[in-house]
């Protein structure tokens, strides 16, 4: 089976399925981080998403995707995260079951915002495998269907949505950096941006403890992410079948960032910006910190995945 | 001496004067926040203002409104606060020097704002009469122009132009709330919403432990504050003779919230809106939780005052 990358038009096409849903979120600046790193800074801000996150993006372009055959049953996905909470949403807008298999630690915060949107939650146990077979048991009983976190057209399509945005807003960028975790942001990036200017680099960010990309892009296929450790929470999944071409083929470097730069590049933004992000959003920023010799004096656009994390737990 | 009270179109020209330099703040909103307290929210956040806090509007006016002659020895203060960075930032801005006056005790992240900015730092006890006497010698040697922090007609104008943004935006509101500490952002908010439609309700929301405008406005004179005790810490201040009679005309109530409830709202606007906003801020939302029979159904405004507290110390 060839799978089909999406193009810049199922992305446009991706913005106006979406748009009665989701928020075209702001871009910041702030001199003052430019000028500690060198480069003029522009943060497409993913923590004003709705959910929180940039993956109401690409759930919602999914769900309302689906032909009302295809979404009678409903739909399901496995997820401890943000995707959980933005499928809840957007099944929920489409007034369709949404059932999300999740392991039975995942935070309380978590399970409250799914449980909020409406979602079904089936617990397992907290390993991929159970994850899998839950799922599986699921889709049998209910005939729900599947919407992988990143591993999707669909998927990919919407989170891509952001790109868009940022270069409508600011067209003349030299370079974007996005986080990576199962790929689906980055690649959708990459389609948004290169289909706009093939000029512009794109870069990825990713901590030291969850590298599995930057070692898929010097080995040249897929290598799992096993036992990552990583205060980005967002980021331990290892690339997918559909995303790993794309990014193999238009990302031009990944930059990984110690857990020290990562805590250091989230204080700075809660500081100055007086915005709350997620540490996987703060990778983008650490990616700077650690790697001041890349892009000096270029116009960077940097994308902010969300701002869901922990208020009881202050990581400096 | 009779004092003269800002007008529409004093504030109208404050706006027209700190435009190069002040940023128009977004107004936010929340779903699930404005369905807790049944009123339909719309949240000012000048925690987006340059430095921080919506200081800068009134002391940029102050800065800008002054004649050459005036400004030319530069201008000073006593605070130990957010006023002293907005003026350090504005006199940079005007390219005069700014003598601030603070407490030795100050907070350090104060001190390095003020620093930051160029502001020249004379450190004094920290009472009243000490800030006051050290004020005093610093102006006969510098011959400074003093710039009071909210008892001062530029500084009242300047504070108003939120209240302008805010309803050319949403002309409609029913309330509009503001927290009150000398009552500079409140009597701004009076001037412009009055000005404006006579027919908005103004609220202002004070900490219990500093309640001396609620005092003030029952006894119908100043009542000076004396040992406050809150987080609020832009709140502490008395108000002043030419701030009284404005709120006095025009504030309808003055809700009093207790620190609990302070700490609840500060902690929703992080989780939920994930923006930072200092416990002065908070106690705008911390009214409408305290006072839930107020303002059912309205279409409510409230001012943010800033985004300025201690990363290090969470209060919940």
């Amino acid at each position: 089976m060839r799978y089909l990358t999406p193009t810049l038009s199922d992305l446009e096409k991706a913005a106006e399925r979406i748009a009665p849903f989701a928020e075209i979120t702001p871009i910041l600046t702030c001199s003052a981080i430019s000028e500690m790193v060198g480069a003029e800074l522009l943060f497409k801000c993913e923590n004003f998403q709705k959910v929180g996150a940039f993956k109401f993006r690409g759930a919602c372009n999914a769900v309302f995707s689906l032909t009302d055959d295809e979404a009678a049953k409903g739909v399901a996905t496995h997820s401890s995260g943000n995707h959980a909470a933005a499928l809840s949403l957007a099944g929920k807008l489409r007034g369709i079951p949404v059932h999300i298999v999740m392991p039975s630690n995942a935070p309380e915060i978590k399970k409250r915002a799914v449980k909020g949107y409406g979602g079904r939650i089936t617990y397992c146990e907290p390993t991929l495998s159970a994850r899998e077979s839950t799922l599986k048991i699921v889709i049998e009983k209910t005939h729900a269907f599947e919407i992988h976190p990143f591993n999707d057209e669909q998927i990919i399509a919407g989170q891509g949505t952001a790109t868009l945005e940022l270069l409508n807003t600011i067209p003349d960028l030299d370079v974007i950096i996005a986080p990576i975790g199962g790929g689906g942001l980055i690649s959708g990036t990459c389609i948004a941006a290169k289909g706009i200017n093939p000029n512009i680099t794109i870069m990825g960010a990713e901590p030291k403890g969850a590298d599995d990309a930057y070692l898929s892009l010097a080995k040249g296929e897929i290598v799992p992410q096993t036992n990552p450790n990583t205060i980005a929470d967002g980021l331990l999944s290892s690339l997918g079948k559909k995303t790993f071409p794309i990014i193999a083929e238009h990302v031009s470097k990944i930059l990984t960032v110690s857990e020290k730069n990562i805590i250091r590049a989230m204080r700075l933004v809660w500081e100055r910006l007086n915005i709350i992000i997620e540490p996987s959003s703060a990778v983008v920023l650490a990616a700077l910190l650690e790697h001041p010799e890349e892009n000096k004096e270029k116009k960077v656009g940097l994308i902010f995945s969300g701002g869901n994390t922990d208020l009881d737990h202050l990581y400096w």
